[in-house]
């Protein structure tokens, strides 16, 4: 087999001769020679050979592998995100990577297929050579729990306490999980660039308020449909069902009532960063959203996968040890497992949950026309200094000198252009604006010139 | 997380504690210095660091992962089959075997998913580091291609010649694919073990006999009705059509011309190997052609997936490469791989090609009540030595006193006891069964005592 | 595209012109009129086509054939165990059907990929059509979980009780679901069949016997290790654990235990048909036990994957319509589901279990040279019938008139002549073999002849 | 089981009294009569039931529903790109269209190996129900491939000429057939779309132009190098292998050469739709190529796709029917099936072909700032109207008055304005770009001020 990237145009004869000139080969760059000679049964070596304990090493091999390009692709997308403002020319790749991770999560719940071909009998014979059992421990697995957010308060007590004794030995290796656990992780940088969606700010297009408005109207109107409704007992489920509902809206309104969500680990996002995130859903279809909404998605394939695989994790043990326990005192390690399936472990909860806070699609706050255009223009930051700079003007200056629109006299008022102050100081979700926010388009703030 | 193998009945605290006691632990055990340290992006050295390089080594490494442990299954097989007869208590664990080497295959069918992520712009980055690019080879892929049957004389020509000057310089991997190539393929194998399927002895059940009867039988009667049809264009259709079946079924009888075919690759099968297998087929459902017949059918498995695996390839290769070619002279990678397609990389064909030769069922010749005991014997080689050894007797007396056939009115008499011989000494799963091959099998032979 | 089945022998010619002669086509031959007109859009009938409405319609369709074909599959296998005695002949398509079906829930879990490109938004704009939503019930996925074996006692309250509101106004379906719950399960059927494992007779190899001995040595030998123990913190701590451990397998040795665990739903198998599935699972490799160990095998298969399906199903629920929950009272549809993926939805749960209970290969007791035999042979009802009755002999006298022990001079006493019988009576895979729980077994007993 | 789409907040007493309302069910909704119903089996019907021919007509109903889908998805997306110039608001929604497409397609795969499950024997047992064989076609299949863009004149000839036969007596079917030959196919307005890509102007920044500058130069540098090597032999080799790089690029830049390779379907995109494509690879960073970027790729996975369907397919029938083949004359299925591998089946065959002229990252000509900007600019058609009419400008005019740059003094003069022209006149890959495009980045022309 010659590898994917065969040369296209070279001839049989060329292809051969090629190979003569040296040059990095296939087998040296792949470093086989580690690769291949990793591999040593602790069965064969005391003498009682036991096959399938081959198989046992190269998965878990190969899920060690897969877990490095997990994090590589998660500290990349981490780096990018740790800037103030995220060149949005970056998303495209973004994307590539995230959905990258999930089609190699994808691989590793299925790889489960595999290790299920080996029966409690087969591992029950080289087991003993693995102990202590529970020493067992993919420091990479723990490692990408953290860097993509799970924090050490919402694991289970066990999970939290004992890793200093699982990892303790690899100084290096413990240094790593420590430092992970103080880095922003990648749920971290996601709130801090949901909370500079444009179009929340407290001037401009005011979602949040909006957004309450629409939210209020909706309740109301319900309530006046089952008030009258006829049948007593209905109309009593009607309307405590109409209750929950506005408790549990008026748990994303009420700012403490989500910080105390957020304290008991059942929310994760600032509320400043829940709005962006409902913002982006809402508005998806405008350009400038179209890759953060496809962001928000493939982290809720990677929080489903992650759970998928400690899913079918779980189901291994069980069938390779059995889930039963009589009599009293300590949870088994199946339990244990079963217990880390808990939404708590799940990092980009919230972005699950907005599907509570929906509203349907015409109660849905109409984007002013401003609003529209700043979601379809996207900057990078050299564009930004540069365009600046051209003009001599200082970034404070600019902000109040936008306005090339003499061609639109009805725009000369300064209010409106402050609509665009938001707009620019936005540190970008999506990147911030400059100038070509031009000033026509300041000049149609919300309330005066909304378009459907 | 703890990996699949946590203990089970340990409480929180002896998990910790347990840890204590040093022992081998996860990241020893699975040498992971080795597996996480062996990716040197190579634009990283030469100081432009190209990002999907990683992925490339990565996806790469798991292959081989792969590959090391799919030959490792198929050496285990391969090995069990070199004997002269087959314990047919091994016959589970080499369906599981092969049945796991199918899944890792379809494994690696689906990785290319992950590869296709990468970008051909991405690639071009870094594929000069790489140069010769046609240098990449798997040196496994051969090997393991080599251990299934894959030919040298059947490759295609480039295929053939060069491998010297791809593994030339490792001499190790150079006399291992040597090697390949002269022991016996698992093709080769199946081929000798097939030919002692038991029933095709020119004593006892004369399957080849009875299955041509049924042939000559089905084409005459089919013969008959397409003489009668009327319309005059239609007859001479479905005469050619006969003619060619006819003619097919020919290409199985005479011996001549199978080997011909087998000469040109076509076929790969000796002759009674290719009845053993139609006879499996036939009689799949006696208990003892239950896992010879599954096997069969996960071998299949096994050459489709490989060649899917080789089409995924050559998908990705155009992908990432291109595949138009202008000019003259030369085939581009992507028309070599293509033409690596070929039916004559499919060392089990005839095991595909044996739905030609099936029948209906109800013209299926009917099991003697003899062979059908045969089929629902297994034994053991221990059995075996250990009965004939109790008894006296030598094997070539044994084979000959099988004689209970008198329609067995007293049980007292050692005739009858006979019975239980070729259930305890039958050689094989689907071994040699000489013995039994026995003349008193021909007192109950298939003519004078049929069964349905 | 032609069909998977176009023929093979026709010319391009012949393949055109035979179609002008009639007979049953594609398209009416899958009733494609039916199938493909029955996606009607509500949102579109409304006048507010939501594009997605279609996506869900399909789908659901998709699922619902599957659906029918597992339970088609699934009621075929429960006829062919409904019998007194298992044709052994039927092995190979049980093990097939039963795969079959493990790879359409595998196709039905990744099926859930495709669900998941529809956002919440776009469910909630034809949500509203679909009430009462929670009417939204698969009949056919009710059904097929009371023929697996899920008792209506273990179920959810909710789950329990409410099926008749949701399927109580189509008749036929009610009355099938109720018809569901009085036939025995697959789970059931599966328990009747172990109980009836060759060599759990009281008489004759007594498995449970010897394998409770082998328990006990191994337990005797552990405590002996763990008492000399010297730091006294630890030694308590491997004591407490042993402990559990032979109140592990107190609870199997103890009906009353065993039988307690039965009533509250942990386990399901009789203590006979557990002692049949331990059997098979240690004695795997012998030929008679190859088919029904691949069978327990799938049948966790089945189990693991049921489960999978519910869980992606939670997954997909939380995503639409979100997890989270305000205030007090009542279950969300997320909560609800999350239950049913509990262990008592697991109907072979005592199949995962049994790793609990498996001894190292060292440890397991040898099987007597008469087992081994027994298991070595299988028999099919034609042959019993036969065999019998051309010897003019009841079943009664046919298990004494066997003698065949000559050879075998501590044999001589008609009891042992009855190991024989099972060779060619035997009267199933694993069927009753009421016959060979004779005598003359225990005269071979484990003491005095195993052999290796 | 509850389906996905439970309510959420219910309590279950709320579940189970809404039910009672009425309202439109799962079974009805779904209308499960006419899909459950749908499954006749022939041979039961003839008196002799074979068990495997419901799963032939479940999986095939199966494909069909999923066929249904993937029409519906493709003709939604069509339609988008029927106008004159494509709502950039729209992309998103086709990405996720195109991209469920995929998904449905890789299950569509991995669903052979559910049919698979059958053997060619059990096949055999109904085969001939289904006669004539040849007649199965899978109509919506053919009506897929032409709405993707499979040319009749592209098909092998059997796959040409016979489908009048095949589906010549379901009138609509032929009808819809015949339709979907003369509408625009994806494949078709895709071309056009690309023909539309900002930036191919002759105005403005002429990509086309700078790429065949870059190629040059490229060439140029390489034919020096090879020039230099000492060894004759090699430097022969090395001359060749340029030669044919420099035939292939003059395959693109020569038009006639090009259409030619149009002519024989060797490439299927007009000369500028090419260029356009191109362009996009290179510039896929840029926020306004994201999208178009995303929609390229996923094409390709859709045509790879299809391809591994029919390879998928083409393996199946190997396995039931054979593919030996003897005597003269005809094609037999399977090689019939073969045939339709060829790339002349791949609609998208360009976008494969593009990795040949991609150019390594620092050879890519560098954006213009302008062309930058236009780059980062969506616009709606909405906007576009209201700018112009808020104006009152036509449009005509509106080209030439974007001089607002009075601050770059230097841009004055009108030939970099002309820079603009294409900027709005370009149908809009991506939507046409509106005045918005401010004057300050006219300013620097390509050639004058291009930056990094």
């Amino acid at each position: 087999m010659a590898c994917p990237f065969a040369s296209n145009n070279d001839s049989e004869d060329t292809m051969g001769s090629l190979m003569e000139h040296g040059g990095q080969n296939y087998t040296s760059y792949l470093q086989l020679h580690k690769i291949l000679n990793a591999q040593r049964l602790e069965s064969e070596a005391d003498g009682h050979k036991v096959h399938d304990e081959h198989l046992f090493i190269i998965i878990h091999q190969a899920y060690e592998l897969w877990f490095k390009q997990i994090i590589y692709e998660v500290d990349s997308v981490r780096e990018i995100f740790s800037v103030e403002e995220v060149d949005e020319r970056k998303m495209l790749e973004i994307i590539k990577r995230i959905h990258r991770v999930t089609l190699i999560l994808k691989l590793c719940v299925d790889q489960f297929l595999i290790l299920e071909t080996m029966t409690p009998l087969d591992f029950m014979e080289f087991r003993d050579y693995l102990s202590p059992a529970s020493g067992f421990q993919s420091f990479q697995f723990r490692l990408l729990e953290n860097k993509l957010g799970v924090k050490s308060e919402h694991r289970v007590r066990f999970n939290q306490e004992h890793y200093m004794k699982v990892f303790g030995d690899h100084k290096e290796n413990l240094h790593r999980i420590q430092e992970s656990e103080r880095e922003p992780s990648l749920q971290e940088l996601l709130a801090k660039w949901l909370e500079r969606t444009p179009g929340l700010d407290s001037k401009g297009f005011k979602f949040w308020k909006m957004y309450k408005r629409a939210v209020d109207a909706s309740l109301a109107a319900q309530k006046l449909e089952f008030d009258q409704e006829k049948i007593e007992a209905k109309k009593k489920q009607l309307l405590d069902a109409w209750k929950k509902r506005q408790e549990l809206f008026n748990s994303i309104f009420d700012t403490s009532i989500h910080n105390a969500l957020v304290a008991r680990g059942e929310r994760r996002l600032s509320h400043q960063a829940l709005q962006g995130a409902l913002m982006i859903s809402f508005y998806r279809e405008e350009p400038r959203f179209n890759q953060p909404y496809q962001l928000l998605n493939l982290l809720m394939d990677v929080d489903s996968l992650m759970t998928k695989w400690r899913y079918n994790h779980v189901m291994l043990v069980q069938r390779m040890i059995g889930s039963q326990q009589i009599g009293t005192g300590g949870s088994s390690g199946y339990q244990y497992l079963r217990s880390t399936l808990s939404d708590r472990y799940k990092v980009f909860i919230d972005l699950f949950n907005l599907s509570t806070f929906l509203l349907p699609r015409d109660s849905i706050p109409t984007l002013t026309r401003h609003m529209k255009h700043r979601l379809s223009v996207h900057e990078t930051h050299a564009q930004k200094g540069r365009t600046s700079a051209a003009r001599g003007l200082t970034e404070e200056e600019e902000d109040f000198s936008l306005d090339d629109s003499d061609d639109l006299p009805d725009d000369a008022d300064s209010p409106k252009k402050l609509e665009d102050v938001p707009c620019r100081d936005a540190p970008a979700v999506v990147g911030t604006l400059d100038s070509e926010a031009s000033g026509s388009v300041v000049a149609n703030g919300p309330e005066t010139s909304t378009e459907k």
